[in-house]
């Protein structure tokens, strides 16, 4: 169980990710094949449930045409 | 063992974490006593050893007054 502080990060960055992906006009189905990860691998990333390493995020963000460093924008607060 | 492009992901990371410190004038040691993890930990994610989670890089961020995103810089590539 992360502190209150540290669940926000994951949150943040599940939001995050669903923007970006929602702006690409991508299902999580989409994104899930794009990235060789779960549906609901994805799912539990947006809504906050996953603690990913930087390869995984780095190879949910090559999916979403971005960077690691955009994904992670506000994720500190 | 990851990929060729996935240890490069690392690599950098830790080479940012390793710029970033020694901007503080911090040593290995003094950095794992604020993040409260293990020195020699410290020295992996350095030599690009460690793939660490969100949380773990952000507790390594905030030890360095400074956010995930800004020592995810370039890690893509």
């Amino acid at each position: 169980m992360p502190a209150k502080d540290e669940g926000n990060t994951l949150k943040r960055f599940g939001v995050n990710v669903r923007a970006r992906r929602a702006a690409m006009e991508l299902s999580q189905e989409g994104l899930a094949e794009k990235a060789d990860l779960d549906r609901t691998y994805i799912g539990g990333i947006e809504r906050g449930e996953r603690n990913l390493t930087l390869i995984s995020a780095r190879r949910v963000a090559k999916a979403l045409k971005t960077t690691v460093s955009e994904l992670c924008e506000g994720i500190d607060r």
